[in-house]
Formats: C-alpha cells, sequence, structure tokens
C-alpha cells in the first residue's frame, strides 16, 4: 500500500530517481528532496524503535538473560542489515511473480546511478530495512530466555530471505494483496502480524520457560526485572512510530504526514489509558506492565489504519486494542503458551484488530486520498473493505506461522532449539556469552540468585 | 507569542492550511512544507522529551519507587493526549475573550479539511500537546514518592482543561498578555513556570516525605537511586530543547530558528559548568545532581530569552540560572518544602529568570524581528519591557499556583491526596501497582530494605 | 573535506549567508533552508550520540565509578562548548595559515548577520561543535575510573583550544592536509583517531588500574557493570551516527546524502557480524562486549570512506574493522596498555583502518562527486591516494598524541593525574563527587562490595 501510494503521488521516483532529477522543474526537484529528507528522517526514527526493542525484552525478563537479550537485538539487526541488502530488498520491490518479487538488485547497489542523482532508493531502502529489522524484533518475543544463540542467527537469515519479503511483496510490492485493495498503511500486518506469527510458532516449539506453568495448572507469573527500562522503551517506541506510520506516507506534500502522525498519538494514549483501567477494574490494581502494553497496543493498531479514519475512530480503535490485550494476555497464559514480552497480544491480536479496523471505519476520502482500497461498513462501503482485511490478515498471519513453523521445527531437528535445562536456570548469559550482563549485581548474589525466577 | 510570530510570519497558514495551499504559489507551498517538517520534527523530540523526565524523576527518587513513577509519566502523557485533543487545545488557540479560548474545535478534527490540504493543522497540534505534556511532566516532580496514583488521574484531567489551557491562552493565544508584548518565546513561563507552579501547590498540601525533615530543623538527603539515570535524562531534555526553542519558531525560512538553537546550547553549556563551580565552592565536593540540575536551569532560563538575546547573553543567562539554583536548592530545604526532583528551583526560578531576562537583555533588532514586544533595559529599550516581563510572571505564576492549589485541597478533602504511611514505607510500586519495578533487586533485600531512604 | 565539499556545493553559502538569502533566486533559498534544516537534525543526531557516549563509558566500567563516569560527561560537553564558542570554531574555520585559523570568529556571533538571514552559520557552529565534544568523549575513555575531576577540567579546554582545532583546521578548514586532498569525509581522522590519541596519551601517563595487570603479567578482566547500556549505547550511537556521516554532506539535494547513510549502516551491520563471528572462533563464546564493539568499529571505519565508496567495499570495510578489532584489544592488554572502554582499538585502529580504506577502495566517480582526491588502488588511481591518506594518519595521529602527552605530562607534573589508590579503591563517585551514583545498591553491599573488581 505505500507501493501503492508511491505510484499514485508520484513519489516511486523515490525509486527510480534518474527520472525525478532528469525532470527540469527546479521546484518539483526541491520538493523530491524533501520528500527524501522526510524519509531519512523516518527511517532514523524507526531504527531508534531497535533502543525501544533492547529495552521492552530485557525489562521484560530476568536479570541473568540481560545482557544476552540485549546484545541479541545489536547482532541480528546487523545479520539482517547484510541479508536485506544482499536479497530481501530485490525480494520485496523488483518485477518478479504475484507472490515473490525477483532479484535483480541482489546486494542493492544505489552508487550505479550517479548521473542522475543517486538519490532516494538508498533513503527507501534504509527505511524499508529499518521496518524488516522491526518485524524481526517482535519475533525474539517468542525466543526469549531459553533459545539458543545459534538458532537467532539462522533464523534471521531465514525470516529475512524467506518469510518477511514474502509479506511485504504481497502488500507492498505490488503482489496479489495489493492488487486486491488490502489496507495496511504502515504494516499492523506486514510488520506486527508477521513477527507476532513467527514469536508463536517459536514459542510453541520451544515450549514454556522451567517454572512457568505449574503442574496443577496453574500459572507463575515470571516478572520482568526493569519496570523503567519497559517504561523508557515503550516512550522510544512511541517517538519512533511517528517515523513508521507518518513516514510512510514518504511524502511531506500537503501535510497528510501530519494527520497520520495525529491519529498515531491519539490511539497510542487512548490505548494506555484504556489498559489502565481494565487492569485496575479486573485486577484491582493498576498494572504498570499492562498499561505499557496498552499503548504499545494502541500503537499497532493505528498503524494499519492511522492514513484511513478520522480521530474519533483512532480513539475507538486505540481503545479496544489497549482494553483487549488484557484480556488476550489472559487468554494465552490459560492455554499455557509462554509469551515473556507479550508480542502475541501486543502485536499481534492488536495487528489484526488494527488491520480489520479500517474495514468498518475507513472513510471514503480518505481511501481515495490514499488510493488504496475504499470506505469501510461505518462510512458507507459494505463489507467489501471488510471482507479483504480479514483475507489479508488470515492469509498473511497463516502463512507467517507456517513457514516459521516449518523452519524452526527443521533447525529443532537439526540443531535443537533450546539451550540445556541447566543453561536455562544459571542464564543464558553465561551459558551463551561466557559473561553476566550485571557482574557485580549477579556476583554478589551467590549461586543461588535469580535462578527460578 | 509564538502565535504573535505565526501572524507576523505569515505561518498562521498552519493553523488554516486551506488558505496556505490554495494559493497559486508552488514554491511558497514548498517553503510552507518544509515549515511544517520542521515543526514535526520539534515535535518529536519534545515528546522525546518525555524520556528524559521519566528517567529525570526516576533517577532522583527511591528504588521502591520506580516502576510507579515511571510508568505514570506514560499513563498521564496517555490521558493529556486525550484531554488535549477534547478540549485543551481549542480553549487555547480558538477565538474566545482574552482570558480564554472556545471550543469550536472541541474534540479537533483536522481530517475535515481535504480539499485544501489537511496539512499543518494536525502538526500544530502535536508540537502544542507535546509543550502540555511537558509542563505536566514538571509538575509531577511535587507529587512524587507519595502521592496516590487516582490523584494523577484526576489532576492530569485539571491541569488539561483549566490550568495549562488558560496560560497558554494569555501568552500564546492571543489573550491579555500577548497583547501587552510579553515575550516568553518557547515557554519559561507558559510550559516551566505553570508546571512549577503546579509543583509547589502539591508538596506543600502532601507535606514532607517520612524521613526528610527532623523534628530538630535539620534535613535528611534522600538521595535518588541512579544518577546515571538521571545523567540520561538530562542529555535527553538537552537534546530535546532544541525541539522546544528552536521548533518554536514553527518556520525554516532564513535560519533563524539555528540562531534560537545556538543560544540553547551556549545557556546549557553555561548552566552546567556555573553550578559545578558554585557546588565545588559552597558544597567543597562537585556534586553530580547539582551540576545536572545546572544544564537543566540555562535550558529552562533561555527558553523565553533565546530569539530576543545576543549569545553573550545567552551565557550570562545560563550562567546566573545554574549557578542561583544551587541556592534556592537550599533555601527550599531551609523552609522546610519538600521538592525530590528540584523542579522548583529547575523550571520555577530558573523559568522565573529566564522570563525576566528578557527585560534586561532583549535586543531591539531581535524583538522586532521575532514582532514581540521591545529592547530590555540594557539595550536602550528602559524598563518598560522589563514591568511587563515582570507582571507576566506574576500573573501566570499566581494563577497556577491558586488554581492548582484550590483543585488539589478540594481533591484532599474529597479522597485524600497521600498514601497512608505504611503504604509510603513499602513503597508505591507495591501499594499503587502491585508489584515492584524492580522486583528481583527488591525482593532479594528482605522486608527492612530501602524503606527509609 | 567537507570544507571543500561546500566550496564544491556551493554550501559554503551556509557560512555566509548574507550571499545566500540575498541572491533573488526563491527556488535556490527553500533548498538552502532545506539543506540548513537537514543540518540541524544531523546536529541532534550527533549531540544525542553522547547519550550514547554516557551509556558505553558507564556500561564498561564498575558500579562505584557510575554518577562519575557519566556526569562528567555533561559537564564536559558543556564546558566544551564555551570553549568551541570562545576560540575553537573561529580557530578551524577562519581565514589564517596552513596550520591554523585565525581568531576573526572568537565569541562567536551570529545574530550580527541580521539583514540576509541569521542562518545557517549558527546551525554549522551546532554541527561542528557537536564532532568536536565527541572527540573528546572519546579521548575520556583512556583517563576512566582513576583520573581526577579537575584534570577532566583542564584537558576539556587544552582540547578545545590546542588540539582538535588544530587537526580539524588541517583537514576540514582549508588547511595543509586538505590542500593535498586528503580524504576523511566525516572524521575517521579528524574526531576518531584524535580522540583515541589523546586517550592513549592518558592512560599511558595515568598507568593501568589497579588490578588489572598482575606481577606475573597475567591480565585480569574488569567487567564493565552493565552490558544493558552497553547495548543501548550502541544503538544511540549507530543511529546518531546518520547525523555524523550523511549530515557530513550539509546538503540534500540529489540525495546523496542517502547514499552516505547507506554505506554507513551496511558497514555497522557487517562489523558487528564479523565480530561476533571472530569472537565465537577464538574465544569459544559470543562475547557481548566484543559483539557491539565491532559495530562500534565497523561505523568508525565508514566514517572517513562512506561518500567514496561502493556498496561491497563499505561491507569490507565493516568485517576488516570489527574483526581486527578483537585482536588489537587483545594487542593492548598484552602490552599492558589499559584501555577500559576500548577506545584505542574501537575509534583509533579502526579510523585508521578506515582512512587507509579509501586509498584501497574509493571510486573516481564518488572522489569527484564529493570532490576531494582521487580513485583509491582498486579503482585505477594507482598509490598516490593511499600515500595521501597515510600521511594524514600519521601526521594527525603523531600531533594529536604529542600534544596531548605533552599537556597531560604538564598536568602531571603540576598538579598529578590521578585519584590516590585508597579514593580509586573506594571509587570516583565517593572521592570526586561525594555520594554515590547508586547509592542504594552500594550501600547494602557493606564496606568490602566492588572494591577491586
Amino acid at each position: 500500500m505505500v507501493k501503492k501510494m508511491l505510484y499514485a503521488t508520484g513519489i516511486m521516483s523515490l525509486l527510480f530517481p534518474t527520472l525525478a532529477f532528469a525532470a527540469d522543474d527546479p521546484v518539483a526537484t526541491v520538493s523530491l528532496s524533501l520528500d527524501s529528507l522526510w524519509v531519512m528522517v523516518a527511517a532514523v526514527l524507526v531504527l531508534l524503535m531497535q533502543g525501544g526493542f533492547i529495552l521492552l525484552e530485557v525489562g521484560s525478563t530476568r536479570m541473568k538473560n540481560a545482557g544476552h537479550v540485549a546484545g541479541k537485538t545489536i547482532f541480528a539487526t546487523g545479520l539482517c542489515t547484510l541479508v536485506f541488502w544482499a536479497v530481501g530488498y530485490s525480494l520485496i520491490f523488483t518485477e518478479g511473480t504475484s507472490l515473490l518479487g525477483g532479484l535483480s538488485e541482489a546486494f542493492f547497489n544505489p552508487s550505479k546511478i550517479v548521473e542522475g542523482g543517486i538519490a532516494g532508493t538508498s533513503i527507501f531502502f534504509l527505511f524499508q530495512l529499518a521496518f524488516a529489522a522491526v518485524s524481526l524484533s517482535i519475533a525474539w518475543g517468542g525466543f526469549a530466555e531459553r533459545a539458543k544463540l545459534s538458532v537467532y542467527l539462522i533464523f534471521t537469515i531465514i525470516f529475512g530471505v524467506v518469510i518477511y519479503p514474502v509479506i511485504a511483496h504481497w502488500i507492498w510490492g505490488g503482489g496479489w494483496l495489493a492488487s486486491h485493495g488490502k489496507q495496511d498503511f504502515a504494516g499492523s500486518t506486514v510488520v506486527h502480524l508477521t513477527g507476532a506469527a513467527a514469536a508463536l510458532a517459536a514459542t510453541i516449539l520451544l515450549k514454556p520457560r522451567i517454572g512457568k506453568y505449574n503442574k496443577d495448572g496453574t500459572v507463575n507469573a515470571i516478572q520482568g526485572h526493569n519496570q523503567v527500562f519497559s517504561t523508557v522503551s515503550v516512550l522510544l517506541l512511541w517517538v519512533g512510530w511517528f517515523g513508521f506510520n507518518a513516514g510512510s506516507t514518504v511524502a511531506v506534500g500537503d501535510g497528510f504526514f501530519g494527520y497520520v502522525a495525529f491519529n498515531t498519538q491519539l490511539a497510542a494514549g487512548a490505548g494506555a489509558v484504556a489498559a489502565l483501567i481494565v487492569s485496575w477494574i479486573f485486577l484491582g490494581k493498576a498494572d504498570i506492565p499492562t498499561m505499557l502494553n496498552g499503548a504499545l497496543a494502541g500503537l499497532v493498531a493505528i498503524t494499519a489504519s492511522c492514513a484511513f479514519v478520522e480521530p474519533w475512530a483512532a480513539v475507538v480503535i486505540g481503545i479496544v486494542a489497549g482494553g483487549l490485550m488484557y484480556f488476550t494476555m489472559k487468554f494465552f497464559d490459560k492455554v499455557k503458551v509462554d509469551d515473556p514480552v507479550g508480542v502475541l497480544s501486543v502485536h499481534g491480536v492488536a495487528g489484526i484488530i488494527g488491520t480489520i479496523s479500517t474495514g468498518f471505519f475507513a472513510t471514503g476520502e480518505l481511501a481515495e486520498k490514499v488510493g488504496v482500497g475504499k470506505a469501510g461498513l461505518f462510512y458507507g462501503g459494505g463489507v467489501d473493505q471488510l471482507v479483504v482485511q480479514l483475507y489479508g490478515v488470515i492469509t498473511s498471519g497463516v502463512f507467517a506461522f507456517v513457514v516459521s513453523f516449518a523452519a524452526l521445527w527443521l533447525i529443532k531437528k537439526a540443531i535443537g532449539l533450546r539451550v540445556t535445562e541447566e543453561e536455562e536456570v544459571i542464564g543464558l548469559d553465561l551459558s551463551e556469552h561466557g559473561s553476566y550482563g550485571y557482574p557485580e549485581q549477579m556476583k554478589k548474589a551467590g549461586t543461588g540468585y535469580n535462578v527460578t525466577g
């Protein structure tokens, strides 16, 4: 849909800068330069979100795994960069079939196009790479506190070659869902649901962490060790989301990117407030992690819909996503799916809610402005768009889950997914990396410290 | 004054984009797009400052309250967003009386203006919302480590409806202080003094924390638990301040926003250096929190004056604000006003210093360029501007204090402001939220840990 | 070279805005405004890197020094601001000799140029100041955990007046290395090698930390206390580097800044991956700090070459810098040069690798586009550029080291560089500032805690 919008607004010139700067129109050239600056700023903001994911996952897990959890995100982002450069970008955005693009831009080299301006292609690459890296960081939630380091390496490559590019091509790269008019402005499906589906496959195959579920069916809360990190992570993600959503306009133009940012802010606020109230009512306490996840759920849900809906609908979408999240978290614990960072609820369920929401709330004017799909049920569009959205969610979610599951199943058979019981108990900082992430604090504690939660 | 400048430079078109983009002038349109991008970037930077406030308040308080202190900022920012959307923005920026605007843009909906470009209104909203949220986060300093969570909720609504919009309308929304030519470029008064006045009301009504003052009149330092967080907070605030001050030009144009940023940097540096030297001389040690607060005091003071003064004056303003801060902190402790995060000195006193400073240092050329007020005492303007500045500070400060005091007094009578003594001793993480923010570190410590400081 | 590029692209108007805005060409004016916005954003990103340096140095050192290590960076940045304003900026960028500029812009005052637009000069100042502050923060790595606070003060002044401006004038300010066509796009030499050379002088004169090297020649690892801080620091630096490298184009224009950012991302990813693999092979464990330093080494190395090389070369440069770093770290430990934060390898050696790399990998087209030097050995340029690069590295590195060594030697003779043995054992938080950075955690620990590692 970004792709669609690119065509619609002429910003495809970002992909083919030779056209853009060959045009003998100095005002249009400055305007394109302005758009490229905005996409650059947005790419930086989305890369900054990795800081949010580092702190979110660290804050939600235990001290004995802190160095591992944090450090592996830098490594995975680095490897993802190389994979996306080698093949991922080309597989999404070049001509191919309706299922996958080709390899004509493998080992992408924008330096070739010197005469017309090296221009926007490099920036568009960075922006799209940052999205892929976010989706991958979401997936890690399902691996947390028990997967081997080598599994992170192998899965990064598989995710960057086979999983993310396929979904992204379907929806943003001119693939079959794009031609059905699927609305997913900034990736509730492409980025969030894909990452969450991979996380679901991983957590099922890895099985729950030691000590999470008792034989009598009861659940032990394994608390994250640092709510300050979690809170700062949410703030960083919130701020970065302006690059994520508003950046997906890939244009400054008439200021529409501001409207997208405006809706984003409303949904985030509504999600936080709704989750706090739900937690207060049903748990008796205003649980901090629940409230933080509410803000994130609001952000995830508005990601698909931010460009298609009116402000009141953004508030409603945020409330629904933030409020429901509490119950889906309970649900996953009930069926004994261990989700240490809450990504199944926050990115999976909220991603689905957000994608479906445009089937209800999209206005005709905004759908026309963006150039994708049509009005939703509440704005006189009937159920057509709703059906497309449901269809898109199901096919994308199933594909991402099935391929992730198959890949991880093969890895499990080949080399195993999980560290040994002993390694898990002493923590992955020692087992996978040879030193604690917090050596002074852990050393002090003696042998029995922290090992079971 | 921003408003004033908006009129002066034609950027009010940001508020009425239909006008802007109807104009059949492509170069002017690109120029407006460029301005809207800058304001967007600035809004993101000011929202990032919430990360600074989270870490500042957490770093300045104790481990048993860390999750509460951090998490409540996200919640309050979310609720503030909804309140500002519902009424706050409209009350500041729409036609009304000279005391308060109207409700014509309540539940603000920029999607209405599709034909002429949805444009800048959304971005201007985000930028202004970010300022309101900063003012609120300053106020929390006075509530820290003892106010009930429910009080945060109620006060957020009161602050967003009654307190902040009134002062902002007076000075930036075309109200009565604006027509007197009050100079407050980016909010030393509107944002910082307002927040600090609310903090003062809160801390007086809440009374000091347990263990802060002894019966014999001596003072116990209740140290914050994490100077690394405090330091990173100052860096984040410093960086975000470029959005705060330089963004308040709401225009790129001739690069004046760079000059504003330049003065901001000088004052911050001068404040840090001055505070360190004062601390070294009077305390015998180069106290880290004092030096950090010096940088912030310099930033707060230059906020009003950044667009009106020459570089040497920016350095002097930073030195005065950073140096005095040490003594005002001593003063508040002497009169037993417990100010856990130092906001009374850093945002209150420095906000006053900064506002008054233009009465001395404003140059005629710059005042004319900005289009507000006139030269100060040292630049041949006599005492006129100084009187306006003093007048503005007093009326704004008194209003914010009195309304905050009255509101909190009513809440106190109705439901009480403060947690019980027992709850305060065990910490607000447990009492208000049911779990520690640092569960592993606190659990380890046993029952007697940290309870009195 | 930035300077060179400024001339080449007409962006020197940033330095002389009167010319720019006097020009009666509205499109060119908007285009210049756009460039000034990009440099402003880049300056903010480079200032944000100080947050990275704070967390990097804190994470790599011990809890007893955490407040000191963090806080002194804010102080040094503040003092550096004042020094750079007073003389540093002028000494780099004004007319003078080929060895050093003059003092015509001492106490730099951009408010003088009101009529033509105050404009870009202020922004260019901020951008350059941020670079100087980064170089200084790199130098602190050599002082860590044992230098007196007063030494930080004095050395900040010396570095800002005598050391950094000289090298920066040589290469970026039209000095003698600039006229030899030395390629250093964003400062592998000017910023990173200069800082590392100062660090080397410091660590030699300070001698190793207590307990680092045993009498029998073996080495004790003194682990940093917080890998989460280290990881977040790398992410912040990585993100800020887009301002550092891509911002050094000081223009948006045809999007070349995006190409520079693209190469930067590739080298960072390659550095992280290479270092992890090397660590895994040679250490038997995937060491987190090594991998983090690999990403940074890739970033440092690409800093000189980002605008001159093709993507594949960026990957190679990242791999070489990230991979070699492991061995140079071993080397410095072998020769008993104590480098607590790893700056000698990460900024020194990688800075040299990066500078020399253009002598091999620079393409003729890109060298011509940037307007500095010529093609490297692998692109038909022969050894000419390689010789210039080697020459530039040696002269700059030797100058920075010798002057730093001489200055610190004088300070050592005059007042001493190092805290007493007792002070070092109890930690610099107590000795230099009178309170722990983590008072609750350290208090709890009792007297024997953390003192020797």
